[in-house]
């Protein structure tokens, strides 16, 4: 029997997996919502009786050999989540623990932007690198960052935290009670933030002048600058901008040989990619300058996550 | 016969060198002046008659197993010194391979901030720690960072360089040419800069208004500090409160156990100490507050850098 390794991504609204081989294959997945239960054990006999279920299809062929999982505030060292702010359950769940229990099988979990590194290295355009840096672009910004070959975890397992470098003294109020957070600027909020200053703050025309605010979204602002849109433009080019330098000072501590934008802002190509290259680049110090890659990840939007989340399982364990 | 390493520091102006054994004592020291000639292989001449003049002291005693080499733009990859801006020497000096040519030991080579870092893991206060940053605040700010045990080299090996993290946009020029460095304010040369703004441009009574601008350096603003000068202590107050923030970011990124500084600036103590203790605190993470020890070095100030460079040897062997 050939093996496979259940990926899992515990999102805030739904929970997807998928059965993966070792090339990084999906032979079959299904999902649940996160929130069927605000009780943690309810959740989980429902996500493995559905994952059994879909197991079924292709149970002659293949051996489930363990678990990954990904998720918001997932605790590597502890194999736990805590306290996310976007999912039901409350105080710290054991996670790693109650579906070991329930399966026999090895589990692992990390947060979702690790997930995305260690699939980028795994299954990614990081395979032959031991250096790099994962930035995942969502709702917030998320990182997952290589070291040597090795994932950072640092000493409370919660490294990584690039979405809460301050980059403008006194800038936008972010989510964590300070100012000026990066993903207050580089990421889908940051990027509708900045669309509706500059709508306040100009008379300049722009099509984003035809909807009201809560229709404007990044997606809009990407459709918008397809279209030659000056001012929808001039948001991509800020939001670069502002994380281009902010890659120029992490490159400056980590020194890596790649940068992988991912998520959903990333899916607008061009349009981050050039103006984050040309302020990180221009911003750097001069011993770093054309030493690191700055590309978009490797990983299709709609598995990476499933692929991240099975790829922390063959990297911790023998399968 | 007991074993025992050469750590060796290469400064500007001095190479001093050490015989420490595996407890981090020194059992002999010796010196060269590291200007003594243009040709790198006239000094390595020089620098190993010197070693072995010494070495005969204790020769009945010990054996050299081994060389650790501290030095500016030292290149561990590549066991290489490169350009760098305070060495006579021009191009690329290949340390190692020469050393190891001429004693026939081990040789191993890094730059003196990471020598700092090797030295507090083996010799000083991170003896059990895996996770931790060492900041040496001279001249300039350099920086070794470990991340789960072994030290941050990053792709090009030049991984660390914290000094060249800019902090304040449009800030003061920097010798690499950008704006803002923090290293342009947190170390010897950044406040001696922030104390001349201060007599500039306030009024304020101050002891520093005795001496021209030649005459101030850290050492003098220390001075007045301890003497209670109100503008010498808010010198120190803001050199901790760019570093303190700057610091914050760090932590966002690496999740140390704990920060260390170390170098002349560090020897002010708790005039340096608090101010950056206070602001790092105020602009952390919630997640990661009292998370982070913030100390000064445990090494002694005149025999960490030979400490540190002889770490090293240890480091990698299995001396």
């Amino acid at each position: 029997m050939k093996k496979v390794v259940v990926g899992i991504d515990v999102g805030g609204t739904n929970s997807a997996f998928g059965f993966v081989d070792k090339e990084g294959n999906i032979l079959a997945q299904g999902n649940i919502r996160t929130d069927i239960s605000d009780d943690f054990g309810e959740y989980l006999k429902s996500l493995t009786k559905e994952i059994y279920t879909i197991y079924s299809d292709i149970s002659n062929d293949y051996e489930i050999a363990g678990f990954g999982i990904g998720a918001p505030n997932g605790n590597y060292f502890k194999g736990t989540i805590e306290n996310a702010p976007n999912l039901k359950w409350k105080g710290k769940i054991e996670f790693v623990r109650r579906l070991n229990e329930i399966t026999g099988k090895p589990v692992y979990l990390t947060n979702d932007a690790n997930a995305a590194a260690i699939g980028e290295k795994i299954f990614g355009k990081a395979k032959n690198m031991n250096d790099f840096v994962v930035i995942t672009l969502g709702t917030g910004l998320g990182s997952g960052i290589y070291c040597g070959g090795r994932l950072l975890y640092g000493y409370t397992s919660q490294a990584g935290e690039v979405g809460h470098i301050i980059v403008k003294e006194n800038g936008r109020l972010c989510g964590c009670g300070r100012r000026g957070c990066l993903e207050k600027y580089a990421s889908a909020t940051g990027i509708k933030i900045t669309a509706l200053e500059f709508l306040k703050n100009s008379n300049q025309k722009s099509l984003l002048r035809n909807y009201n605010e809560n229709q404007i979204d990044s997606k809009l602002i990407y459709d918008c600058a397809l279209r030659n849109d000056e001012m929808a433009m001039r948001c991509f080019e800020f939001t670069g901008e502002v994380l281009g330098k902010a890659l120029a000072n992490l490159i400056a501590v980590l020194s890596p040989e790649a940068i992988f934008l991912f998520g959903g802002l990333a899916l607008s190509g061009d349009l981050i990619l050039k103006p984050v290259r040309k302020y990180c680049e221009d911003y750097l110090l001069n011993i770093f300058k054309g030493s690191v890659k700055i590309e978009l990840s490797g990983l299709k939007e709609n598995s990476a996550a499933i692929l991240g989340a099975a790829a922390l399982c063959y990297s911790e364990s023998d399968i």
